[in-house]
Formats: structure tokens, C-alpha cells, sequence
């Protein structure tokens, strides 16, 4: 999607450590309109699968889930937790994830409430590096027994092995921009 | 708002300890129509304010204040995180809060490049019971130096003390449904 490739060539920045901060449009900062347009590109891409809802994971990929549910027909979304809560009671799923950018485990959870077998479920995120929260997401969706119909990514680092690794497992992956190298010496990016 | 209020009556439930639970349709499942709608009603109410940016705080707040962005002319969804990340660096407004439904005290955190002085500012929250949260907000806000132009919140329970001490600050507080008493072993609720 050239639009948001154009974006992320203007405010993105390249940190050491092959990071890629988009905190000015996508995961702190959120630019609506962006993902306006984002939903509209995914909801021609997946437009003969049948989807009944979305299922994304906090807190970056919600903004842009809820956003792009307006194009699936309004669609509810559904946002998988990382914390225990008091407000989490009932059956739940439950995955472990290992998240990079916060150096920790986090639990993934959904109340067995808003998931059910056979529904059509397209998943969210914001990014896909090395496919760990997508990972847990879809073990969540294994267990519930939903039909995961694609998988929707704002940003793919190509040069890390979760988007391969999805596709070859079977996943119908569109990421709408995939980074292909990045150099934080001279600040440049290339698509792939 | 007359459609929150029914909403909340038909698929909350009321919970001991005073916790109303609305994960079908608010913070855990997200009804985007009904967000959307909310985004009008608040239009309405804050036409005549200039608003600039919308501020809300992770996780559940996020795709409502994406939603309801759309009917303020698209303008940037700003949510305040409550961890720091490798993806956080530079100058911060850091604040802390206690969660009554985490049980613990969190960070919160704005990234000082998104908020600038002088800026219109519209909060937004799922919930507003104590008001912990949102003083939170409000501390990051006035330390920024950005003109707080009101507070849109979803659900207010009106027999805590956070709505009445922040319009006694002189805010601008709007909640859609206010929550006057709840009866967990009735399941009803009164609104004011």
C-alpha cells in the first residue's frame, strides 16, 4: 500500500536494533484517516472471504481494528488482553507470548464468551516481526475452534521469519507494507 | 444517551464490589456502530469547542476515542500507555495511577512530541468510577500546557466521587449513561 509505505518513509525512524518507530501515526499517535484507508485496502483484499468479526490484541492493534471493522460490514471486535483483571471472570483462553519491545512475558486472553466455534475471524495487528503475538493469538483461535479467514498487518519486517513462517503454515497473510531492509546510519528503508 | 443506557441494561451485568461488567459490547468485545454513535452524540454536545487532538489511555479506551475521532474531522487519537517499551524513548510526561480492576499501580505515559502547548484537548474514557485514570490524564495535560476542552466518558457511576470532583474543578465532563445505583442481586440499575 504505497500510502502507508510513503508514510513511513516521512515520519518513521530507524532505531539500532532493527526497531521501526511509528509512534507518530500508527501505535501511540494514531492517524484515523490512515486507518480508514487501511481498512478499505483490506476489506477489498479479503472481500470473497466471509468475516464475522476481528480479533486483534492490545493495545496498538485496537485503534486500528476498530477502524477497519467499519469496512467488514461493522463487524464486532474483539481485543485480547494481556493482564488479569477484575473485570476478566468466566472461561477463558489463555496463551503465553513473549512481547520484544516491552522484554517480558505477557499472558494473551480471551473470554471463551466472545469467540465460537465456526465463526470466521479475521486477525489484526499492527505489526509482524517475529510472529509471537500473532502466535498466540492464533492458538487462541485453535482452541476456540473459529476459522481464522486472513491476516491483516499494518507493518511486516520481511527480513524476520513470522510472515514466512505464517504463510508456509497455510495463512492467508496481507501485510500492507513490508519492510525488506532498513539502515539506521542513513536513515533509508526499502520495500519489498 | 438513551441507546447506551438500553445497551447497558441488556448486556451488562452487575457484578458484587460494585463492578458492572460490559465486556460484550464496551471494552473486550467492541460494538463499532454503537461507538460510532457515541462519536455523534459527543459532536453534538462539544460542537461549539475547538478540538484539536482526542486523548485517551490504553487499553480500553482506544477504540472508542478511534471511532468518535472521525466525527471531530479526523483529528489524532493520542492514547497514553501504561508500561514503558523500547519503542518509548525521548522526553515523556509521566504520570501514575492506582487500577481499582488491575489491583495495582500503573505508569502513564504520553511522549511529550505528542501533545504541544496550547493545543485543544477532548479526553475520553470507557469509564470514569474514582476518576484515578482520568487525574492522571489531566496531570500529563496540564504539565504539557494543552487547553483540556472537556471529557467525554462512556459510562460515569455517578455514587463515586470522580464526576462530581472534576466538574467541581471546573471540567467540562460529558458522560453518556450515568450509572446512579446498581442491584447485584436484582441485576437492575437506575441511570440519573
Amino acid at each position: 500500500m504505497k500510502l502507508l509505505e510513503d508514510r513511513i518513509r516521512q515520519d518513521g525512524t530507524i532505531k539500532p536494533g532493527n526497531v521501526l518507530k511509528v509512534d507518530q501515526f500508527l501505535n501511540h499517535q494514531c492517524d484515523v484517516a490512515l486507518f480508514d484507508q487501511m481498512g478499505a485496502e483490506w476489506a477489498t483484499i479479503f472481500a470473497c472471504k466471509p468475516i464475522d468479526k476481528i480479533l486483534t490484541i492490545e493495545a496498538s492493534g485496537i485503534g486500528i481494528a476498530c477502524c477497519v471493522a467499519r469496512h467488514f460490514g461493522d463487524v464486532p471486535v474483539v481485543f485480547a488482553k494481556k493482564s488479569q483483571s477484575i473485570n476478566l471472570d468466566g472461561d477463558q483462553y489463555v496463551s503465553k507470548i513473549y512481547s520484544y519491545t516491552k522484554q517480558r512475558e505477557f499472558p494473551v486472553i480471551v473470554s471463551k464468551r466472545f469467540l465460537t466455534a465456526g465463526e470466521h475471524v479475521l486477525l489484526i495487528d499492527d505489526f509482524l516481526a517475529n510472529g509471537k503475538a500473532m502466535n498466540g493469538l492464533i492458538e487462541i483461535c485453535k482452541e476456540a475452534g473459529v476459522v481464522i479467514e486472513g491476516i491483516g498487518i499494518a507493518i511486516e519486517k520481511g527480513f524476520q521469519e513470522g510472515g514466512r513462517e505464517l504463510r508456509a503454515a497455510g495463512y492467508d497473510v496481507q501485510s500492507l507494507a513490508i519492510v525488506k531492509s532498513m539502515d539506521p546510519d542513513q536513515g533509508t528503508i526499502e520495500f519489498a
